[in-house]
């Protein structure tokens, strides 16, 4: 019996390499949200887009709109927002694999994407002394973002590693 | 022996964390095709972006070229070409777990991206009572697809979970 | 005492299916770029978006600037190092499972997209009779690419298989 039950454990393991083992978890806690803030697919996180906060946000009884800043501010606020959505996770910037950066043309630049000022955000986060893994990356300009102040959107993949 | 036999079994279930044992399959039905419809890495499952398909096909006869529709059209033609394709896999929307959308400026809309019309097809899909599931998104302009009459192309990662 | 030790074993070889087990690497050989090559997670490899190299280098010398050539040129350019990088890794060009080309307006082309030239490298890469193998792929026209005379990038997702 306890043979059989080593051999069931035994088999029960090998399941690592067998189909539909991986376990699914979606992060959606806001229900008016149309899309998860992650998903889960067994030790591997995707993330979806992040666009920025706002520095100052809108004030109706001043009639002012949201003030979200440059690329370099905008993609600062961006990483730190994911880099929250990790730490809720038990990840940190570490363990980010994959970046794809969306880059609007900055009206401040031409209408040209502001790469220095990506760059200047990125960089306080990925290959530092501090933390010296950097990501597989691309990173080009759209024609437009959805949201018409967004000057940067930045997702990332994650892993879970031993 | 037996014991010799449990501790190889044993062994073999741990290639579970070992290097290479990841089945990849390939779907590409078409030849002529250039590109799979999609493609399993273990669990994982990447289709390739899906445009729509006519409303109205061309008519050579009657010298009319084929109807496609306006964003929310092509969006929900794709969102079911997706459903399908994921169908002969064994999936559903549910196993969704990454999705990408590459809208083009409508020349209905002064040639910006429509994001109400994604969404309106969208939703019938994801968050809903019947399918809670959303996934891991990004969506933005592309300054143009493939397709000239194209305005959005839909891509995907999928997940064969327990 | 065996019995135990098997029982660990076979537990052992369980963590195929628990969290954490994958092992991630950070291909950086370059100290100042400020991504990665590549990035390992599990058996799968995530390379960074390649732009292609210069058909002709840059003289100053002559007061020449690089040459680069069109989409077609710097499509086999791009691929060709995708597959170095690859071949690094163990991998080759049938490992890659997605792909995704960022392709920029092509000036000889009225400012729009250069789809028979990215084609006209790809087909000799994927689906040939000697490589059938086609990856899952989207392709489209962004706004601009990082570098201003860049026509096209190509990023793979590649996978190592049993």
């Amino acid at each position: 019996m306890v043979r059989k039950g080593l051999v069931a454990a035994a088999m029960l393991a090998g399941a690592g390499v067998a189909q539909g083992q991986m376990t699914v978890k979606h992060l959606q806690p806001n229900e008016k949200s149309p899309i998860a803030n992650g998903v889960w697919a067994g030790d591997t996180l995707y993330l979806s887009g992040q666009l920025a906060s706002p520095v100052t946000a809108a004030d109706a009884a001043k009639g002012t709109a949201a003030v979200y800043g440059d690329t370099k501010t905008q993609s600062l606020s961006a990483l730190n927002k994911i880099q929250a959505l990790l730490k809720e996770q038990g990840l940190d910037m570490k363990d980010v694999v994959k970046m794809t950066v969306f880059l609007a043309g900055d009206p401040a630049n031409g209408g040209k994407l502001d790469f220095p000022g990506l760059q200047g955000a990125y960089t306080q986060f990925f290959g530092t002394a501090a933390q010296p893994n950097k990501p597989a990356r691309s990173a080009f300009q759209v024609a437009a973002l959805a949201a018409p102040w967004a000057l940067v959107e930045i997702e990332v993949i994650a892993v879970r590693s031993k």
